[in-house]
């Protein structure tokens, strides 16, 4: 599959930066499910650029649900999510449009799509289309709420400044510096936000950009969820997550401080707690042989910085090989690090939407 | 899918570590493909247990090839590959067979399986497993090499012990790089062999093991593979790799090391040498929006101590749920980074099958 | 999957007969296809009722594509068209809206979706989503015939009225046939839309409706398309047009008729014509073992009588489960067979576009 | 997907008609079945050939399971089973093997793998691979039968002889005629047997062979099960049952008599006997809007006459394509429609269990 992602539920993404509207289909979701057009709205607007660290670009996301919803609830038909592109300036790419931007995906469109590609914002590569995952996100977190299931993701690390993680929080609070963390504007976990600005709007003033780590964890996820061979829970988590533009790495648990480790450091030991088998530590990040042990499911993403930069930058011309120089013009944001949080939440609810339907059936959410 | 992988090239696995065999069906291979089985005999022997610093378990291996292959080529239907279990020793199992081994899958499977799962040496969990990917693998690298495209992995670090990175290295001396790791015994591109053994032996004589990283290059990959969302070749590449048990992170190019820079050091920059698009620096991994850039694709896996030790640990009895320690007898590997460079390569080798096949059709690597 | 169907060439539906739109994507299409709106507008337009043997429901099908087209031609990201619904009455079924249609969808909608079903008009279930297939299959279509194939259907058979056969026709002149009914309102190859027309409006008058044959044949199609198992052509396409509400068999070449054939009745001999080679008779139907052969893809699809019908009917009430009388009101086609020409044909050239690409690559039908 | 089917519960085949073994992979069954060793090999038994009127190649159909079954259950790892060729002459089609079978694969198999396919005894197209379908369909079947769900097909017609139809019977009287034909060597409701037999021999006589159809029907599947639209259980089950080579139509319910019928004569009545939903008639086979209504599945498939005659057919010769003549040596069937019903039955029983996974979870069917 292509722009699609799941088995039994099933996103699919249709839409370009410049393009008329971005598109979502949410398919297979259990009927009953409970949409609320003001969670929608709220999840949106956490990814909406908003203040100085962000692009300029404002878009009031303005989405309407086509289909799929009937008297407040889900039918059990696809969900299709609409959301107009009303605040588009194409003519600040036209001028360069034929210079490849190093790290974007100007080249290998040209290469894959040989030049039908719209390239007005970077077309359907554009982090735009990530509108879409947050909108049908929403309502998967509804659904998983249902179950006692939450997900969040904050900026574990931004331009060199760091927040706490959240396995070095005491394991009874995590639920709750969850659901905190998802409802953040700029979700971090203890007091760096305006140290991450600070660093940001540097790199901004000097035409320039950063990258970060942002921290995923879900709680409530059932023990038995995933499958051993290429479909583990880690694979399909990754697949879903490296799809995001500027997303270059995960990693559960420990991750590579693993690397570092040895066995009997790494190894999470068992014991029963109230009747429930959990584990001391939680290197693993909830996932033992690609399946959910009931442990909080924790990860790390890594987010490049944001390749458009107006520093001068050395190129070539798409249509003639020659060298050029590049300056970026348009709006783009110096940072997606605390934009990107909300679309990870969004589509590992979506994602653990589709492994619960699969396990224990498609009315399990219902 | 559940224990097979791709869409137009596809693996799938079957067998227990202590069950009669491990049988890996490649479908959808190319015909015409030469097979030899010479060469799947030596890719299955890097795989296999050898030293002090592996498991006591020898396996001979043998194989057989059943369907697919004629008259010494692919005929473009299944290839069954059975290779026996030889070298079996359940009885090492029994004695502690209800005990949970921490950051193993005893737990998650009894959840999954109900008690029904074949726990002798981990049955569908084991490592034993990937002999089956190993010589699938073996076949699909011979495809590759047809078209140019070489896969290689190295031991990036083991036991705290650093060996040099492929992107240190000169670019025009990467091929005959990938080319040597990928037929060495102890794949390493510096002389840092015998500090890792010896750490690994360390752990091993205190009862304990280690962890590393594994690199992975790939050189010849044509540019324009890959989709922009949900099959972008990192996330295809990151479903297959932490199905492998013991990955828990996967980072392309740079990699969470993207975290500290400027965008300004992490863009690579475009030029044309010899009338092809290269890139300056490779820090996207050879990716770029999925797709890949004609540049090496090139990753890190980490993989996480072997969670079998000797140690005493803590743990519960899954039948009662009482507190138990466990001390793990049978024949286990202080490390199996070693042992996992050539199964990343092989799956790897597999997925590119895939995609290639995908972008370009089903007779491309005929 | 559910509402999607393809693999390299991708179309997902969401919709309702009395929802806001219909949306269809249409994802994984060769970029630089043409997109003619006006080829678009006039497909939709044979699907549309129009005269006094369709129901008096007449949508003016205005659509929008709203990505994946620049520049009059596919970009290769995912085509989005949406149908708006603009003449809905929902109020024809609110008062009947518990009792089950016999034959229709409504009792298995509420056991499969437990009430949260949109109702209206069939909801998800409504031919009008058909609409959908149609919009993309126009495109489809224009893509097929760059490489020199045509998809055509017409009615073999309707009310107990026969028309003559694609394969009873000289096969020099199969393929102006099929263009040919592949633009007509009422398509047939003989003379005999009048005394189809008189008794569907017999049944009509009768307060009843009536089922139907339609064929479809494909030129042009290169030989080496298919699977032999699971995914065979035969079994692709019998998926496809299985989903199509009302159609409940199908059959290839000659079919059912085969059951009283003996296999040299049967056999096709082969023998090359200029160059080509070809068989003499066609009772395969253009497919051997799940490939195609390189003659006339032919098949014939049942269209079951339209179960809403305004005779009394024995039913159901769906929430007391007491025995009712349905009367059913609202606007119904007394025959269906003559609009699903257009949508069996639409859909056939969507999988076919999805095995093209599969076989010969994203790009061949650039 | 090549050679597999399915999405919770997937059958994968690999195999050639005179290689080494057949090898089916069963995957994602639940854990807990009981598997019958005795069980498969009496379905095996039902697909062998075995009398005057069927091939004179028998194999012992001995087969082995190598993993996913452990002390007599399934373990929910995938299950293998492999099925040695043993009677195997390969010589009979050496003198003609460039001459390609009309009605055969032969042409295609050439032109899809280039010359590379294993030409022996039809290679991975022969029926000879349906032994590894059977197999795994003895399994399927032990999984539904606990859920009181079973699947029999019998002879509805056969060279001209017609049995009885399911639909014939009283209703109450089914599911006991279902377990009968299930049972039988040659399974037929009425007595028409020798009056079958005696046609087959006919034509075998005349170096001819004979077609015919075979009738299936479930019992016992629950409402609810299967999708609207691209995965409605009609597409689901032709897209299986139309890979078995042969077979060439499916219709569901009255099927194509379907076409000459009117609405009141072809709706199905609802009402409720002893608090569950029935209908009147089964014109539409258990299905509604491509989803099961709780009334027995049932469905007939056309089978052609076997292409291997004796009599001198017309061809080409796939090297030179100069015209030749044909007379098919080896050991065929003149009718392999008794032994394709037990094939068709196997089949759509793993389907079910797909489709019951899908729909109620992995451990539905424990």
């Amino acid at each position: 599959m292509k722009n699609s992602i799941g088995t039994s539920v099933i996103l699919t993404l249709a839409g370009e930066s410049h393009g008329e509207m971005i598109c979502a289909v949410l398919d297979g979701l259990a009927p009953g499910i409970p949409v609320s057009e003001e969670a929608i709205a709220a999840r949106l607007s956490l990814r909406r650029p908003s203040g100085a660290t962000d692009t300029a670009r404002r878009e009031p996301d303005r989405f309407s649900i086509v289909s799929g919803v009937f008297q407040g609830c889900t039918t059990g038909a696809p969900v299709c999510i609409l959301i107009p592109n009303e605040n588009v300036r194409s003519a600040d790419y036209e001028r360069t449009r034929t210079l490849a931007r190093p790290s974007h995906a100007d080249y290998v469109a040209r290469v894959r799509y040989g030049g039908f590609e719209d390239w007005r914002g970077g077309g359907h590569f554009s982090g735009r289309i990530t509108a879409g995952i947050v909108a049908a996100g929403a309502i998967a977190a509804q659904a998983l709420k249902r179950k006692g299931i939450t997900v969040g993701t904050h900026i574990l690390a931004c331009a060199g400044v760091r927040d706490a993680a959240f396995d070095d929080l005491d394991p009874c609070v995590l639920q709750e510096q969850i659901e905190a963390v998802s409802a953040m504007d700029f979700p971090v976990l203890t007091d760096c936000r305006a140290g991450m600005e600070a660093r940001i709007l540097e790199a901004k003033a000097d035409g320039d950009s950063v990258g970060g780590i942002v921290q995923t964890a879900v709680c409530g996820l059932p023990a038995g969820v995933g499958e051993p061979w290429f479909s583990s829970l880690e694979g399909v988590i990754a697949n879903a997550v490296l799809s995001i533009g500027g997303i270059k790495g995960i990693e559960f648990g420990a991750g590579f401080g693993l690397a570092g480790m040895r066995g009997s450091e790494a190894n999470d030991a068992f014991f029963v707690q109230d009747g429930e088998v959990r584990t001391r530590t939680n290197r693993n990040g909830g996932i033992n042989g690609g399946i959910s042990n009931g442990m909080p499911l924790i990860f790390n993403s890594v987010v490049k910085p944001t390749p458009s930069i107006s520093k001068p930058q050395e190129t070539i011309d798409l249509d003639s090989l020659e060298p050029a120089t590049l300056q970026v013009a348009g709006r783009h944001d110096p940072a997606i690090v605390r934009r990107v949080c909300v679309v990870v939440s969004s589509l590992v609810a979506i994602v653990l939407c589709d492994q619960l339907s699969l396990r224990f059936g498609t009315d399990y959410l219902k």
